[in-house]
């Protein structure tokens, strides 16, 4: 019966540690939804042509809708969404502190970039849930539409100015890099996030090397969005 | 018959400059909305509060969903909504220019205060349309359900500084003034679009006193608003 008890116990304490790591990545990614609808709204801004002011307002109502999904589910689950973004503040305000575009084209790369970065995350994440949480996190991984539209536009401006084609590959692979950087001072602090991340479940503790041969992949696919721009990574 | 010609060549001539009126509506409309959304959600990147975020991107993705309505009715005309909204570019960039909020609360009472004058607006403007076009207007009437939100977060941040009400409702001075200023120029340079705006129709030209009356009565419906938020206007 003690035996019993004591696995019992150890189920228990392993489905809270679950739940924790689950409310973090809900938490991790709403905040991330959210700060990229109003970050890209605020890029669009400087943008001079009306169709691309349209074309980034359309992304950010989007990423928008996919934080008002995420927010609903961790209402559902009974914790404040605002609670749960919380921690992960500091890491997403500083990734895009550390990568302000300096003109509308950096915008509109960072606007791709990202969108791009976040859909191959939520694929590789939702691998790992439960049905209900994988079909939500399936759910926003719908993209925004957009893409054609900041390839044509890019591809555009790097034809009248080829010089831009360095500073927006250069510029690319410093997205990248800082979100990466942002995402392992998390993955540091978060243990239960980054190994429900990685798939190990929460009973392995974190898998760096796993880990890093995720950071790998979606570094791979990064490069191939970064071609379809015409530029290399 | 030469009579009759006149006549149905006067009626032609009418009909293109409704319509010529009605595409500049529009295009107005279409394009401050679109600036609507993408301001609203860069002034709320400074909100210090997450809840002010969400709820100001909140009213920045119903603008958007205003802008495709207008957008979607100029293309059914037949007109790139580009084109439509290219006169109104410089007097609606003016007025958000010279009304760049210093803060967050400022960026609060802007939107609370916009969002209000573009209802009165589309609602003083709606009776002179066509059947269709009224409907269209009074479907982007539908505020965004975020003004409660507003007035509680602005009434408290002066309760907890009571300095800021005399700033908050200078502020709610220059919004509406400077509003008018652009709106006073637009009305100068698109003739037919003040006349369909005050309800003359195009026929009689712009009826100068029945302007002045709307933007009285939008005055008054906006130091009803500023009561709401606990300032005098």
């Amino acid at each position: 019966m003690t035996d019993e008890h004591g696995a019992s116990g150890e189920a228990a304490r392993q489905r809270q540690v679950d739940r924790e790591a689950l409310v973090d990545l809900l938490g991790a990614l709403a905040y991330a939804e959210l700060t990229a609808c109003l970050r890209m709204a605020a890029d669009a801004q400087r943008a001079p042509d009306i169709r691309v002011q349209v074309a980034l307002a359309r992304m950010a109502t989007v990423e928008l809708g996919h934080y008002e999904q995420l927010a609903a589910r961790l209402a559902d689950l009974g914790v404040d969404p605002e609670v749960a973004m919380q921690p992960f503040v500091a890491a997403i305000s500083a990734f895009h502190d550390r990568t302000t575009p300096r003109d509308w084209l950096e915008g509109l790369v960072k606007a791709y970039v990202g969108d791009g970065i976040g859909r191959d995350f939520y694929r590789e994440v939702s691998a790992h849930l439960d049905p209900e949480d994988a079909a939500l996190v399936q759910q926003v991984l719908s993209d925004t539409g957009q893409d054609d539209f900041v390839v044509e536009a890019v591809t555009a401006a790097v034809q009248a100015d080829p010089a831009l084609s360095g500073r927006l590959a250069l510029w690319g692979r410093r997205l990248v890099g800082e979100a990466i950087a942002q995402a392992q001072y998390v993955a540091v602090e978060r243990d239960a996030l980054a190994a429900l991340i990685v798939g190990g479940g929460t009973r392995t503790g974190l898998d760096l090397a796993e880990l890093g041969r995720m950071f790998s992949r979606l570094t791979e696919a990064h490069s191939a969005r970064m071609q379809r721009l015409g530029m290399s990574s």
